[in-house]
């Protein structure tokens, strides 16, 4: 069986201010795709990683794995106008049938054993994809405007890795884009498959704001 | 017109560690619950704050206010066995008709800002509860134990403080308990009232994990 892993590196967002896109951002003076990245070659030695990159980042990139003396085999494709389109280019360099990751480079904290059991649940059940429930109470608006509780205890927070069969996940996006697809599950389930959800993490987080990037050093640090 | 807020610190929880409960625990070396009442004594200089605590940390949090000099005028009710039970004896020390705030005792970083317009909202529309769009995609789960995308775009999570006119508020707390009840906003739409969603804060944080005070902090010194 082959594995691959598609890590989404493809937002131009220079939100984080600094006028680096902020999957370059440091964490404890290190890039932080490069974190998100030995996640996986730490997960399965036999990984083929797939980084997806704006075009015009790829040589920054490169100098950054210069500088900081990085240097595993994995591949580049190039990014896209949407995040579904910065997938559909990582999947293209998919070769063979296996099972596939799909991956924010902005999460960069997640655990070896999170991808190791989506890979295994993806391999059993088609897709794998990671859970949490939701800190705070859930509210729901309707088409009118109005909101109405949502059952607490039936919502789940959507992380990634999000896995699946290459057959599936290359089928799924040969759909035209949608507007509703704001991560994998949702391009599969518009397909008509079926979503295995499994236990996320808690310090799985997203970066996606400066006081993040605290946070994510204060988790490494082991705070 | 009277201002009430009721902060809700009721919890016995010591999952931070240290044998503290959470609200009594120290960012920059102040206790959190003294950062969340101040922020309700920065927004109206009228407002009649009651703390809800359990009994028997009354005794340490007034030991605590000796020890740091915060001496403004409040009351105090017993903490419940649920959040509900403390909201509830918190509202009977609500002694005049007006606008009351709930607020946890776990959120220190909200802005006095917010809570003038939660008030001033909730003075003409009857409820203010602050939402915030979600990070991450959101699924949820049926009763089959499958699950399917929720339009993120029509999610919220729901903060606090939540405000209701008084009588709307009491009114509601005078149906009988309900597993379902994981807000005030859940209690009063039980008892058939609709919610005013307003604008969070991002930063308006519920303490609930040893990292969230590191995060919290880091928010205090404009991280």
């Amino acid at each position: 069986m082959k594995y691959y892993a598609i890590i989404v590196a493809g937002g131009k967002g220079t939100r984080l201010g600094g006028g680096i896109p902020k999957q370059f951002r440091l964490l404890n003076g290190r890039p932080m795709l490069m974190y998100t990245m030995d996640a996986f070659f730490g997960a399965r030695r036999d990984i083929n990683v797939i980084v997806v990159l704006p075009e015009e980042h790829i040589g920054y990139w490169q100098s950054l794995c210069d500088e900081y003396g990085f240097n595993p085999k994995y591949s580049i494709a190039k990014g896209g106008g949407s995040r579904w389109e910065s997938v559909r280019n990582g999947l293209a360099l998919v070769a063979e049938s296996g099972i596939v990751a799909v991956h924010d480079g902005a999460r960069p904290l997640v655990s070896p054993a999170l991808i190791n059991t989506a890979f295994d649940t993806a391999e059993r059940f088609g897709s794998a994809v990671p859970a949490v429930a939701p800190v705070d109470s859930m509210r729901i608006i309707d088409k009118d405007g109005n909101s109405r509780i949502l059952d607490r205890d039936c919502c789940r927070c959507i992380q990634t890795p999000q896995v699946f069969s290459s057959e599936i996940l290359v089928e799924a996006y040969r759909l035209p884009f949608s507007e509703c697809y704001t991560d994998d599950a949702s391009v599969v389930e518009s397909a008509g498959g079926t979503i295995k959800l499994i236990d996320g993490e808690k310090n799985n987080i997203k970066v996606t704001a400066l006081q993040d990037i605290s946070l994510a050093e204060i988790i490494l640090n082991g705070g």
